[in-house]
């Protein structure tokens, strides 16, 4: 097997990646927007709850949505229901977004004065932890239905995110989900995680997420500023 | 970035990988074993479902399980109850399964006389499906809690199976899923795919599983003495 070829090229491309994530990082910088990605496994809700976080926030903020998806635009047509400006960006068979299709994204299309963008992954607990998107914070959601052993399964996407969000809790009490397992295994993955529970469904724990992105909103403000 | 080159690379290993698959299938049957591999997300039951089928297997078939996983052995302890010989392939960082690792494992560890061999993959809905273990059957796992639209949104995975597997049934209506949209956009994707929906907690559907499994059997059966 040439496996030691692929690794070879795979770390040319996570450096190119890196190189081309911290000029996105400029550009964002420059134009003062707060960026977030997320990712997950496929169907642990991000789309609900990104699109919950676009309505909520629409009122105060200007805030826009990069998805990721390999064939279809469900996933963009779910979101712009939140009447934000969304753009999917369709990867084919590549199974995680990187630093150089987020460019050629929003090379084109990027609106004016945002607040927020935020930028959803493919579906994917492993391949996207590699891949620095220039994002100020990254987000890896789980849901109640999964298992309480995902992060230590799949330790590498837990310890390259920053918060930890815990999806679909209306469904807790139907899977018997031990919550603070689930804590403890992300704490052995990466002691001191944040961790947030929260239902797009019921709106239980939105307010607390809203909260985490004003502060980081205005850090970001003062970074620039700064 | 230098995708063409990672492009070809990656179509040298995919080589590679069938020449190892046709190799792993000539000893399989040699050996006279059915292999049956399993694919899905994170997360949508494929341990609590193949725990559930070597148990009711085990009365009257020799059988045996490989798990693939990037970091624990947590699997290989759960199927392990069923007394069934099992064996963990950690892959570290490698998001799925190859021929290869699958070689590697049963050069040193492949009980006697086996009827059937599962092989448990890596919990990822997109990498998995480029590489050809040697299976005779591949099995797609899809949760209900995952959404109806997943196979539209991962096509290639649903391609490359044989059977789709609608687990954990028991939460369909806690979730709200609809069973008929979701065959129907399994159906866009691979018209005529074979679907079944099981629940591993209640047992639902369960035994026409193992029906299809003994057709199978069969099947191999006849091959193998042809």
């Amino acid at each position: 097997m040439s496996e030691p070829r692929l690794v070879e090229v795979r770390k040319n491309v996570l450096k190119q990646n890196d190189l081309c994530a911290r000029d996105l990082r400029r550009r964002f910088r420059d134009a003062g927007i707060t960026v977030v990605s997320l990712v997950s496994s496929p169907g642990s809700g991000k789309t609900a709850f990104l699109e919950q976080t676009l309505t909520m926030l629409q009122p105060r903020h200007r805030v826009a949505a990069l998805v990721g998806d390999l064939a279809t635009e469900n996933d963009a047509a779910r979101l712009a229901r939140s009447q934000a400006p969304v753009k999917q960006i369709v990867t084919g068979t590549v199974c995680h977004l990187d630093a150089a299709m987020v460019r050629a994204a929003i090379d084109f299309w990027l609106p004016d004065r945002l607040d927020f963008l935020f930028i959803e992954n493919v579906g994917n607990l492993v391949c996207p932890s590699a891949f620095d998107l220039g994002e100020h914070l990254r987000l890896v959601l789980l849901s109640v239905t999964e298992g309480e052993d995902k992060p230590l399964k799949y330790p590498t996407i837990f310890n390259t995110a920053d918060v930890a969000i815990l999806t679909k809790l209306d469904l807790a009490r139907a899977v018997e989900f031990d919550a603070p397992l689930c804590e403890r295994n992300i704490h052995i993955v990466l002691p001191g995680m944040r961790v947030l529970k929260v239902s797009a469904k019921s709106g239980e724990g939105m307010d607390a997420w809203l909260e985490m992105l004003s502060s980081l909103r205005a850090e970001c403000r003062a970074t620039y500023s700064g």
